[in-house]
């Protein structure tokens, strides 16, 4: 496949996706939405090639799972494309607009980005929902899906781009590489001068493989160690309910907690309450020394390593700290910028705690799982930013925008 | 030089100057302002010692000059610190603020970026410009000059260290690479971990080997292939104008006008107007065939590599187009997207022409040369961002800041 040539391709169906009204945009969204529906049958027959791949390749039983696509899945996938249909459309506000002393009037207006990587693993449902999200934000996508569902992220591309040109927009405002080798990875990573940006979505492999090859510009997404701190001014119950929510409603999510950290005056009454409610969920605990003199043998002793890693499972890392400042100094240590919390009722360590604390979302006494597009109201999201570049936090339509400056003057010089 | 060591320095020193205050950043600035212009000698020496190497190793006068120092200079260079120290602070600020149905309180909060990697060539006053814009968004900053200038660099480093010392802010907020090999440029273009963006800051050379060479997020300056349309319709005395001040009042800059597009209808009455013009500033006119028919043989013919280059020179590439459609092509074809001009009385061209064309600033009947953070009333710039990511246009201090969620609950969990 050859990459410069799709490149082109985008680039010249992302013009004509910029001028494109929100009515035109919003219709080529409805006809996709209903195009999926109408071809479900086409979309499983192709998932089912991938599934009996999957089995017979042996692939665990949960991954199989992510790639599975039914009626109900799919109706799923459709109607999160409706919704983002519904969405205003971000392209041509005008952000600022002023007169300068010399008669010149500028205006900064929002733009779409141009063409936009995504680069994903075996979930189908992703080649649809960022397109969608890319397609009403004016940006043409290239996308590069895992090998494990290429057939279904074939079937579902060509169903799109179908319904593009019914609706009178070029059908390679969606496009799909067909070679899923590591050396098309590669060289998308690298397609200066047709990428206005790559934003991988997967896991913490994936997102250093971009990370270090990609010569275009990158937004990192979705790497989360989160942190819970309960301050010794906490309401204890509270903070018991809030742990169990972060590390156990949904443990295989970027904003689920991994670590918690405990001020010492307070562990020996919290530790245990936690516990409680964390052992219902079968979490292991991996503690420091003084957390296992508190809760005893349950608790695992934890490694260095415990506290870096994103455990993603029904394992949680805990730590007694003396004070604010030792919970701050270990966060910032071990923080991937993604949501941290604390815990407390005390103005001040609420203050300090999110004055000094750097990530994404720093929370005061509610769970981490809030740092959502959806929970923040922005509408659906094409990820969570962990850098600091361009977006930070949950990506909606308006983070896949840029900015122009249209000037008017009446014939100006310097 | 460890830059390793060096990241952990400024990431230090980062977090303490994150939450610095308005009032102590600005002392910081004066006392910096004070203090280059009470250490006058000094960093004259070591200007004398970079000027001697420069004039033995036969460095061009033109080069000479952009390295030399003089008290006007450095006069010059302070008051632009002092200028900084004036801006309003952009850290803090509230950008959105919400309440969501379950009772998040949700507000978006301006943030630094964090360490700002800048590598730079020749000018030494880059030294003190980007490291005090840096300073007042709250970043701390690991310059890496060129050898050219690296006596200099290394006193005005010193002086303001010295000064921020003198301030109770960590002298480690502003850091000079000491190593001026490829291999500390390289070093530094890779020192993710610590950078939160690194900015090149000079020729098209030097900003082709960041975004080669890159793993930390870059922001692409500078490179400024721009064009001025004459439509059918334009006021010819007012095009005339625009032409000579953008390809004249400084080719040396990115926003200086290299092409020049002339509607078909037009050419013969406008180009004559333009070309005395252009004469008595002695520029040479690369043009095409219809060029040469109207203005005979002072134009050299044009080859495709001129309508491509950034001449930052008394040269003009001129192209006759048949329509507007035309012209917007042939500028989206070679565009750099800094820049774009259209001279016309059409509003239905004015409106197609800014809609179409692709860049940080598109004028209607106003010099390119305006692209400028003082001239769009941002104070003083970083740089102008030919990329989409994250900034376009002058970077100003907002520019140089990030983004966190701050978010207040009283117990909510999902």
């Amino acid at each position: 496949m050859d990459l410069t040539a799709m490149g082109k391709k985008a680039k010249s169906a992302s013009r004509q996706l910029a001028v494109a009204s929100a009515t035109v945009k919003n219709q080529a969204l409805q006809a996709i939405a209903q195009a999926l529906i109408q071809q479900t049958q086409t979309i499983l027959q192709a998932n089912a090639r991938d599934l009996e791949a999957a089995q017979n390749s042996g692939m665990k039983q949960s991954l199989q799972d992510r790639l599975l696509l039914d009626e109900k899945r799919i109706r799923g996938i459709a109607d999160g494309v409706l919704q983002v249909a519904a969405q205003p459309d971000p392209i041509g506000e005008v952000l600022e607009g002023f007169t300068r002393p010399n008669g010149l009037q500028i205006r900064k207006i929002a733009v779409p980005l141009g063409v936009i990587g995504i680069i994903f693993e075996a979930r189908p449902n992703v080649t649809v929902d960022a397109a969608t999200l890319c397609l009403k934000s004016g940006n043409a996508t290239i996308l590069r899906g895992g090998k494990e569902a290429f057939y279904s992220n074939q079937a579902l591309a060509e169903i799109m781009r179908g319904a593009l040109e019914q609706s009178g927009l070029p059908a390679d405002c969606i496009q799909l590489v067909q070679d899923t080798s590591r050396a098309s990875a590669t060289a998308l990573m690298q397609l200066n001068g047709y990428l206005d940006v790559l934003i991988p979505r997967g896991g913490a492999g994936l997102i250093q493989a971009v990370v270090q090859n990609a010569t275009v510009p990158v937004i990192e997404t979705g790497t989360g160690n989160c942190h819970i701190y309960i301050d010794e001014s906490a309401d204890l119950e509270m903070a018991a309910r809030i742990v169990e929510n972060a590390k156990t409603q949904r443990p295989s999510v970027c904003n689920a907690c991994e670590s918690l950290l405990v001020h010492s005056a307070v562990a020996a009454q919290a530790l245990p309450k936690i516990q409680a409610l964390l052992e219902q969920h079968h979490v292991e605990i991996r503690g420091c020394d003084r957390t296992k003199n508190i809760l005893g043998d349950c608790v695992v002793p934890a490694t260095e390593k415990d506290y870096a890693t994103e455990f993603l499972d029904y394992i949680i890392a805990v730590k007694v700290v003396d004070n604010l400042e030792q919970a701050i100094d270990h966060i910032m240590h071990y923080t991937s910028g993604h949501s941290e919390c604390i815990v407390t009722k005390d103005l001040r360590s609420a203050e300090k705690f999110t004055a000094n604390v750097d990530a994404a979302a720093v929370y005061v006494n509610a769970s981490t799982r809030f740092t959502d597009g959806g929970e923040f109201g922005f509408g659906a999201e094409i990820g969570i930013s962990t850098q600091k570049l361009h977006a930070r936090g949950p990506m909606g339509l308006k983070q896949l925008t840029s900015v122009k400056y249209v000037v008017y003057g009446q014939g100006q010089i310097r």
